[in-house]
């Protein structure tokens, strides 16, 4: 099983050194049922008061703002860092997991020579291991800077794939899931190998499935009389000027359209609102990933475009660029 | 079929007269699907750019206060005002239901001869029609005037039961569901007649139900070794101090506890939490109206009095007093 490191000395640290009195922790999903120890180790350690986060929490976008005011420092646990957010402080949570094996199993994958190596946060800091190996291995590697919104060579996150645009033959995705490197093969039209260090399970990416999936939306969305515009309150997710945007081009087609403010995007919360479609303008993964289960069709901004006839036919995942939010 | 009146001429007279160039739209979760056309309304009628809040909307105590910083004036629909909001103004929702027919059907309920009544907001225009019927079948009417919560005579909602706190035999409610007349029982010892304008349905409230489901809570938490602290963010729930001496209370009697500050409370969102038991010090009716769904017991402040074997076991619903938020 892997495990996820926190540096809890560091956090005591930190506490002590600028004095703080009351401290904010704010953690992901998966780390939440540490959040009592972590807690009740800064209070002992230090004679600070502690409040936790309660709120869901999916990424260094997704800051809680309120807490962070009511408190004079606060730790986000589980990603790295996404610019100065004032008070906030970034644990990353980083994987002890070895990702030389599953690399090993990925070598019969590889078709290419120039390897471009792409990963999360968590296996970020294990990188030169896999590169050592596969030079090793006769292959040539390289990674890219991303947006300004990761911290580290080769990192992706679910709304920023730069570090995938890079001079290579192929790219090798080091981490699990499937989103990033279909979002990576999407945005550069490569060819991706996923490597999961957890698993050991290793996969040439397809993106044939959630192209014809997007389509099928788009398609859906077609007849749309009138459009819902989620605008997003999450720190790194604001992005009111393209809501707008998207509303006078709406208008423009005769759709009618409103702009939705709210913080977490569920089809559950969306159910109420009478609209014939959504567009999304928050986190790119929501219209992805939770696309089976909203009551109207959810669109990517580039979507709807498509929708009105503003834009060829061309399925990419959204990405947040550095100007944007 | 009841239908809600929403005064719109009356939300553009107030833009018009505001000269307001952006408005805020909040909706509970039953009136949301009306956002779009409202929202048209305004903008064809002011030429105000509109946004509508999409985050859940559970009561006047539910202001969205992030979307009200947007904007120059942010309407609320369906609750009456709990107090001066700054740029907020409360639209309520009347209800077109005409109480008296079950107020008729109440009658052969009814007791005693001096009767309290108490109401929703929705039917709190209508409580002069109640009282009319009522004394011309020989009943002397009484309503009480709620905490600076609510706006009207007779009105209660879930957090505050002083309008049902009157010299009276008994208490007449007129509206829907069963927490509002069991919580008034429960915070007056006192026999509540319920009275459903929409679906005619009268009935005796009966507490011994919810007393034992409450006493069951308690018993589980008994042994709760840990214990975490909800501190809601939302603009009528915030009780801090109330949650740092529940704190101080459990760690006197040495058990482990935390505070976690969050704005909607739900057994999905505590279920990665790991505690033994929760307090909850936000909205008193989450305790109850999801009791079976958390994953460990959710305690109202006084149970957690119980637990703790500071207050005896005494079964009432949590209220939130003018002095606390």
């Amino acid at each position: 099983m892997d495990t996820f490191q926190l540096d809890i000395d560091c956090v005591i640290e930190i506490v002590k050194r600028r004095g703080a009195r009351c401290v904010g922790l704010q953690f992901p999903e998966g780390l939440k049922r540490r959040a009592g120890d972590v807690a009740e180790a800064i209070e002992k350690n230090t004679g600070a008061a502690v409040l936790i986060s309660g709120n869901p929490c999916f990424g260094a976008c997704d800051v809680d703002m309120q807490l962070a005011q009511m408190v004079d420092i606060m730790f986000h646990f589980g990603h790295s860092s996404m610019g100065d957010q004032g008070n906030v402080v970034f644990i990353e949570a980083r994987s002890d997991a070895d990702p030389v094996p599953a690399v090993e199993k990925a070598l019969e994958f590889l078709d290419s020579h120039r390897i471009g190596i792409i990963t999360t946060v968590q296996h970020a800091h294990k990188l030169d291991d896999v590169r050592d190996f596969l030079e090793k291995r006769g292959k040539v590697c390289v990674t890219g800077r991303g947006s300004s919104r990761v911290k580290y060579p080769g990192q992706v996150i679910g709304c920023s794939f730069d570090a995938a645009r890079i001079d290579c033959d192929e790219l090798l995705y080091i981490g699990s899931g499937l989103f990033h490197p279909i979002g990576a093969a999407l945005a550069t039209g490569k060819r991706v190998v996923a490597a999961d260090p957890l698993t050991m399970h290793v996969e040439v990416v397809r993106t044939d499935k959630v192209i014809k999936k997007r389509s099928a939306v788009i398609a859906k969305a077609m007849d749309a009389k009138s459009i819902g515009i989620i605008a997003s309150t999450k720190s790194g997710q604001k992005r009111m000027a393209l809501a707008r945007e998207l509303k006078l081009l709406a208008e423009k087609h005769n759709r009618e359209a409103a702009i939705i403010v709210m913080d977490l995007v569920t089809p559950e919360q969306l159910l109420n609102f009478k609209f014939d479609a959504f567009v999304n303008t928050a986190c790119p993964r929501i219209a992805i990933d939770d696309a089976g289960r909203f009551h109207a069709p959810m669109l990517s901004p580039k979507e709807l475009e498509i929708v009105l006839g503003e834009r060829e036919w061309d399925i990419t995942f959204d990405e947040i660029t550095d100007t944007e939010n």
